[in-house]
């Protein structure tokens, strides 16, 4: 009993030395949102509540209510059109936050950021034929001149012509240029919010070297400052190869948040480093599974058969698999490796081909899942009737139609044609099982290679020694012109705060790593107690830590339930609690939802505990 | 003779010692931009000239370049599309600390920072009426569904809507919301890079009260806030009236800075504070200049006519001056105060009026500025025929037309027709001659009233006795609903970089204020002092001032003089030069174009003597 006075006393002590040091005077420091002017209040080293326009009330919780409901009901964004979203002041500092953390590593990389403009031409982009692929996706319009241009989905076109008219000599390379803005895609369905939104801001780097050895190691540099960035989110982010890894192709890799909301599909073994996109995955083949008969057993397995056709609408194609599956298993990325002129995107594909013409270049093609083993093709191709292989009521004559059959690739390789199961063979460790998550997808790596610098001209002069990889002896060496080897480097900004909004939401509300938080802390004064939320805001905020704290002090007069349910929907990572231990104890309340940690600290032992909370967030 | 070996001596031992303490080694400090490999280099705590892309060369200077020619080769920016324009790392980071600057105002004026689409929607601006009357100025776009979107050029619509959907209650306001945003205006005649381009960066405050009092208040505070702001900049701004100050109207300021190239006149006082746009000024009319009779004299002086038109192309308008003066003086804003039917756009207005039909209806108004006086006037109305009021070749019966002549406005008052001339009286003050100046608006604050919260019905409740004059006795006041009182206050973020380039320019190239300037300090040191140069930036870098400084290093093995004047083109407010007396006396060389300043300082005075200096940038 006398321990608590005692504590009391010398916490009094200790305020009224560092009000009396700081200057603070408590009638000046009363405030009340009722108040209808702001004042101008230029000392404060903290945000206040009541001066942070955050618009709470008013929208309702519902049941099941996902992230995307959570950031509109916290106040961080609001939709203005379809698929487009103003950014309020809680949305707006996470995106500073984020803008921030790139900035640093991008920096870190030798990087330069520009700003590009977001109207490009249609003219640009016709030189390296991109005008059509992108389609319907482009935003389109004209000047009153009726000169076409287009918002910029990205920017390569751009930079490269930047680029080829000021970068003349290899000794101006590797060149780093990097902007955060707002792109834009006429989505066909936007939906998730800032997940897939029609006006979003991005990251994209662009990386300009003038041989492919130099063009590695940079794109080897840019994959380290990506993993240093995503891992001071503190979150369990993948990364998936995106392609063969061929630096010929496309050397690319996808930086993936897993949450169930994603669009995406990555696959990782819970063995070894092996993570990869659906698109790209591949499992070692086991033995045939326990229901389906051993392939050289001469039975004849049950089969579906899911229909597809290809682009030119010549050939349909029959894909066969057991009949324990469903059309939902189908992998058509591993039918387009054998089959490339698969268009999966229609339902009901038949139609299209029976009424394609003329007649004498139709074609059937089946394809057939390893599963069900050699005894079902071989009955497939001997045996199969009109009946078998199209449906009942197609009126085609199978005897004027080529018909083909696909058992393996051309090296000879059993067909998986299913998607990677949860449980499937790691393809690149012994012992490994794959597990597949859904993700949304934050960044990406991607090597260009010339794929602009050739149509753009945006060459440099190299002397030829230093390209070729025969070693030359004469010192004098030939110039060269070369195009630059480029690369492009995004990361979804907006869409980060949809994904982790997500990742870490639960039913109280959202949370947030420290690094992009809108505010660190914030503190939660009762009723009664708002001059003691000021002081202890001020004492943290000039606490001599690392780096200063970025807090909210909550000082609107409402009851302190109704602003501790406030805090916990807007998901500050710290909230410090001035409640009845404040009063009796002078003890503050630190609530850490994502650590599942309550304590009741001291104010001097408050700057290096809450510091020691947020190394972990 | 003995002085210098002896602070030779000294200096290098504090280098020595300076160098320990900060574990600078000089082997691995050296840098050569032929090396073709950017390195992480985390640790420095200032920007190496060789890791930041500033594309200077192969722009050959031209005679008379204008300021945008100079922020074009001494890479701040490039021209994408007409009108259009791509932000170089120098260009982005003068940008950068302009938003920063801005934020800093803003956040003193209690404003809260969101950012809002850039696509709006024509039906909501057919809401507000402004559909049309931007007319060709709006970049207008449809989506894949053939929703009808625009570019926004301003957000008046879009954050009303935003502010009437969340705000219901008084007691959430004063409400300020401040972005800085791409803006878009396909202007018709983009010209002088910046300061006039159709994708533009602006700074836009929108502030909603619940009563024209408080809202009076809030324009008095943003008004308070920009002066701080323009302040900090340290450039003779001006500030004129650019309305009558009616509050019912629109009370409105401008925020001009002075310079050749501006497209606005500026009048300005030279004994009281006087200021105005040249729409709004006036003068004190004086006695009649010597060169005219006196008005009472009966001499009918020499006249000149300049012809303008109706909107309706009904009415002829005749303009009467002295023959002393030319077309050039004409006022047409004047003109339009007595005659606001005015369209002045015309070059040859009488073929327009001309072929008006029916004739009936066809009117000549004849306007006689003051300075001609009226003997003029009457000998116009009596003795006029066809010759005098109409050209020659004419061939319109006078009798057939309306013929009427104005001689003063409608309270008596004579007439002055004539643009305001240096030299000429101020209106306000008894002593003081106007002076006109060619300006570039930087900003305004406007009071908006309800224009826009009336039709997108932003209302709030509030009790009546906040709202109304009379003394209310009862303390409980019913509630009433009123639409907000708005505000919108803009900055021409982008602008400022094209004003301010054009304001400080000289023959040697650009220069900044310290405020914005893409650095403070550049250190250039000559060729061989590479480390030297490493070591000085280190160490003023890391010096305890105010804040750190914001340095630059050019660490290119280009000559010393090569580098003086690219550092002389670009404009860093302060070049620390390690030349000769840096190899002999360690002194360093400081120049300063603005203040017209070169001194030769010990290192560590350095840090103290260029924060003298920049106090003063």
């Amino acid at each position: 009993m006398m321990l608590l006075p005692r504590i009391s006393r010398r916490k009094h002590a200790f305020m009224l030395q560092y009000m009396r040091a700081n200057s603070i005077r408590l009638s000046s420091t009363a405030h009340s949102s009722t108040n209808n002017q702001i004042e101008s209040n230029v000392q404060d080293s903290f945000t206040r509540r009541s001066k942070f326009w955050i618009p709470t009330g008013g929208i309702t919780a519902t049941e099941n209510e996902d992230a995307h409901a959570k950031l509109i009901r916290a106040g961080y964004l609001r939709q203005s059109h379809a698929g487009i979203f103003h950014m309020l002041p809680l949305g707006h500092r996470v995106l500073e936050k984020l803008e921030r953390l790139i900035d640093k590593y991008m920096h870190q990389l030798g990087a330069s950021k520009v700003s590009l403009s977001s109207i490009s031409s249609q003219a640009l982009w016709q030189q390296t034929n991109r005008l059509e692929g992108y389609g319907p996706e482009l935003f389109r319009l004209t000047d009153r001149k009726d000169v076409p241009y287009l918002l910029a989905p990205t920017h390569e076109e751009e930079i490269t012509t930047l680029v080829s008219k000021t970068v003349k000599s290899y000794k101006s390379l590797p060149l780093r240029l990097f902007q955060i803005s707002r792109k834009y895609r006429d989505e066909i369905r936007p939906r998730q919010g800032v997940l897939r939104s029609r006006e979003f801001l991005m990251k994209d780097l662009y990386t300009f070297d003038y041989s492919i050895q130099s063009a590695l190691s940079t794109y080897e540099q840019v994959r380290a400052a990506y993993s240093r960035l995503f891992n001071e989110l503190k979150l369990p982010y993948l990364v998936a190869e995106a392609s063969s890894g061929d630096i010929g192709g496309d050397l690319s890799h996808e930086y993936h948040l897993p949450t169930p909301i994603g669009e995406d599909n990555v696959i990782s073994c819970n063995s070894c480093d092996y993570v990869a996109n659906e698109e790209l995955a591949t499992t070692r083949l086991g033995p045939l599974e326990d229901t389906a008969p051993s392939p050289d057993s001469g039975d004849v397995p049950p089969a579906n058969v899911w229909r597809g056709i290809s682009k030119d609408r010549s050939t349909l194609i029959n894909v066969w698999y057991p009949a324990s599956f469903s059309d939902n298993y189908i992998n058509t990325y591993a039918i387009k490796l054998v089959l490339p002129e698969l268009d999966a995107s229609l339902n009901n594909p038949i139609q299209y081909w029976s009424s394609s013409e003329p007649r004498r270049h139709v074609h059937l093609v089946n394809i057939v899942d390893y599963r069900l083993g050699s005894p079902f093709s071989n009955t497939l191709k001997t045996n199969s009737n009109p009946e078998v292989l199209l449906p009942s009521d197609t009126n085609i004559d199978l005897s004027t139609i080529t018909t083909e059959y696909v058992v393996s690739t051309r090296d000879g390789e059993p067909l998986n044609l299913l998607r990677i199961q949860d449980g499937d063979n790691c393809p690149r460790c012994s012992s490994g099982k794959l597990k597949v998550q859904k993700a949304v997808e934050l960044g990406h790596t991607f090597h260009l290679g010339t794929r602009y610098s050739d149509p753009l001209e945006a060459h440099v002069q190299v002397p030829s020694n230093l390209i070729e990889d025969k070693a030359v002896s004469n010192s004098t060496s030939e110039m060269k012109t070369v195009s630059m080897q480029m690369g492009c480097h995004g990361i979804g900004v907006s869409r980060i705060i949809g994904a982790v909004a997500d990742h870490l939401a639960d039913e109280k509300g959202l949370n947030w790593p420290r690094a992009i938080a809108p505010f660190e802390v914030v503190v939660v004064p009762g009723k009664g107690l708002e001059n003691d939320g000021v002081i202890v805001s001020e004492y943290l905020a000039n606490s001599q830590g690392s780096r200063p704290l970025d807090l909210l002090l909550d000082d609107r007069p409402e009851s302190l339930p109704w602003k501790m349910r406030d805090a916990d929907l807007v998901g500050y990572p710290i909230i410090v609690i001035l409640g009845r231990g404040w009063s009796t104890d002078r003890l503050c309340e630190v609530q850490c939802r994502r650590l599942s940690s309550v304590s009741h600290i001291l104010l001097e032992d408050l700057p290096m505990y809450i510091n020691h909370l947020l190394t972990q967030l």
